[in-house]
C-alpha cells in the first residue's frame, strides 16, 4: 500500500496546526519586553511541532510498507498534536499558571506515546533487520522524553518555572539533528 | 485521467475538517469528570472522519480510472463530511438534546449515501470483474449502516441516549479494519 | 517546469475556501422551510467552486508546460475565488438584497475573466496545434458567461431574483460535464 | 532525501496563510473610494506571498538535495511568512500608523533574511558549480531588499507614506519575473 497519501494527509494536518497557532497570535499589550512573554510558548510549540514534522518525515522516508494499523496510529498521533495550539494558548494567556503548564506537559506526553506506538507499528511492518530498525537502535531519546514529561507535570504543580525549563531542554535535545536514519540509509545504498 | 489530484484535494478538505474540529474544542467548565462529556462527540466524529479517510484511501488505491462523474460524487461526499464539525458542536453544546442528536444522524446518513454513490460511480468505471468489485463483494456494512442511522434518527427524538449508543456501535463495526481490499489486491499480484 | 506544485497549491487554496465556507454555515433560526433560504447561496457557491476545481483539473491535466506567467495568472484566479465565501455570506445574510447580489456577480465576473486569462497563458505556452487548443475550440461557454454576469449585475439592482436565476442557469450550463478535453485526449492517444 | 514532502508542506502552509488573509477581509464601511484603502495592504501582502511562493517554487525545482538543516531553514522562513497576515491586518486597521507600518517592514526583513539563509543552506548542499549557484549569481535583488526594508522601517517612524512606497517598489522589482533559474536550467539541458 502506498505511503504517499498518508504523508500528504499528515502534512496537511501539521501545516494547518502550525499555521493557525501562529495566525492566532495576539498583539502583546504594553511596550516593555515583559509583554512579549506570552509569545514564548508559541515559539516553543512551533519548535516542538517542527521536530515532530521533521522526525515523521525521516521515519516515513525510511519506511517501505504502510498497513491499516499504521494509518490509525498516525491519526492518533495527529489528534494529540492538534491539541497543542489549544494548550499553548491556555498556558500563554494564564502566564504559566500551574494547571495549564501541567496540561501542556500531558499533551506532550500523550503525543510522545502516540509517536512511539506509530514507530512500533511501522517497525513491525518493516521487520527486525530493516534499515529503520537499525537506524532507531535503542532509541534513548524516545524512551527518556516521556519520563521527563511526567516529572515536569509533577513539577508544574509545585513550581511551573521548573516544568517550563524541562520542556525547553527536551526540545533542545531533539533539535540536535537526528542523523541516525540518514546515516543508516547512506550505509545501505 | 489521473486520480492523484482528486486524492490530494480530498486529503486537503478532510485534513481541514478534522483539524478545525479539534482546534475549536472549548475548555470544559469545572473540574469533575462530567465536565468532559462535551468532548465525547468530538472524539466520536474524529473516529468517523478517520474511518471515512481510511476507506476513501483504500477504495481509491484500488481504483484505476477516475471520470468526471466520480469527481462530482467525491465533492458531494466532501460536502456532507464538512457539515460534521457543525452538527458535532451543536450536539455537544446542547448536551445531546433530541433535535441536534437526530440532525447528527442525518448528516451521517447523507454522508453514507454519498459514499455509496461514489463507490458505485467508481465501480461502474472499473467494470464488473475488477479487483475493487471483488473486494467490496455484497457490501453488508455499507448497506446496513444507513438503516441503523435511520433507526437512530427516530430513536433520538424519543431517547437521545439510544441514538448515541447506535452511532458508537456503527463506528466500532467500521473500526474493525476492512481487509477485503488489501486481501483482494494481494491475491491479484 | 513541473506543474505538480502549482496543482498542489491550487488544490490547497480551493480546499480551504470550499471547506471554510461550509464550516462557517450558521444554524438557521426557526423551523419552517423558509429558514433554510440563507443556505441556498452557499450551495450555489459550492457548485461554482466545484465547477472551477473540475475545469482547472481538466485544463492542467491536458497542459504540458507551466511558465512563470501561468503561475501568476493562477494566483490571480485564486484571489478572486477566495473572495467567493465573503460575498456568499454577505448575500445570504442580507436575504438577496440588491447590492450584495450585484457584488456576488462582480466576483463571479472577475473570476471568469481571470480563468480566461489563465487559459490564454496556458494555450500560448502549448502552441496553436496542441491537444488543449483543439479541446477548447471556440469556447462558447467561456465567452458567454461574462456577458450573462454583466447582465445579472445590472438586473440585481432592479430585481435581485432575476440575477439569482441567472447565476443558477450559468452554474447548470457549466455542470453539464465538459467532455471536450477528455475526448480530445482520447482521440490523440 | 526527497524534497517532495518539504514542497508539499510549504505549499500547505502558504496556501493557508494566503487564503486566510483574504477570507478575513472585512467589508469596507462607507461607499466612497477612500473606504477601500484598508484593502491596499492585503493586496500588497498577497503579491509578496505570491512572490515568495513563486521564488520558493523555482529554487526548490532547481535543487537536487534536501538536508535536515534545509528543512529547519524552511520552517524558519514559514514562521515569518505566517506573521504576514497579522501585521497586514494591524497596518490596515490602523490606517498606516507609524508603528504598525514599521513592524510590517520588520516582518518583511526577517522573511528576507530567512529566505537568504534557506538559499545558502540549499547552495551548500548543491555545491559551488551547481545549476542553482550559476542561476542565482551575485543575487543583487536578494542583497538590496533587506537594506531597503531597514531604510523603510526608519522612514515609517517619520512618515509612513514613504515606507509604504518603498514596500510597493520592492514588490514591483521582484514581480519582474526572475528568469535566471529557468534560463540556467534550459542552458544545462
Amino acid at each position: 500500500m502506498g505511503k504517499g497519501r498518508m504523508e500528504a494527509f499528515s502534512d496537511g494536518v501539521l501545516a494547518i496546526i502550525i499555521t493557525i497557532m501562529v495566525l492566532e497570535l495576539r498583539v502583546p499589550h504594553g511596550t516593555e519586553l515583559a509583554a512579549l512573554r506570552p509569545l514564548v510558548p508559541v515559539l516553543l510549540s512551533y519548535v516542538y511541532l517542527g521536530i515532530y514534522w521533521n522526525n515523521h518525515h525521516h521515519m516515513l522516508h525510511a519506511a517501505r510498507h504502510v498497513s491499516g494499523s499504521v494509518l490509525w496510529a498516525n491519526l492518533h498521533l495527529l489528534f494529540w498534536l492538534s491539541l497543542v495550539p489549544f494548550v499553548t494558548a491556555w498556558m500563554g494567556e494564564n502566564h504559566f499558571a500551574s494547571v495549564p503548564t501541567a496540561l501542556y506537559g500531558c499533551v506532550l506526553l500523550m503525543a510522545a506515546i502516540a509517536y512511539t506506538i506509530l514507530q512500533r507499528q511501522i517497525l513491525r511492518a518493516e521487520g527486525p533487520g530493516s534499515v529503520l530498525a537499525t537506524a532507531i537502535g535503542n532509541d534513548m531519546k524516545g524512551k527518556l522524553s516521556p519520563l521527563v514529561y511526567i516529572t515536569a507535570i509533577g513539577a508544574a504543580l509545585v513550581n511551573p518555572a521548573i516544568a517550563e525549563g524541562m520542556y525547553v531542554v527536551v526540545a533542545l535535545v531533539w533539535l540536535i539533528p537526528d542523523r541516525r536514519i540518514e546515516r543508516a540509509l547512506t550505509a545501505r545504498s
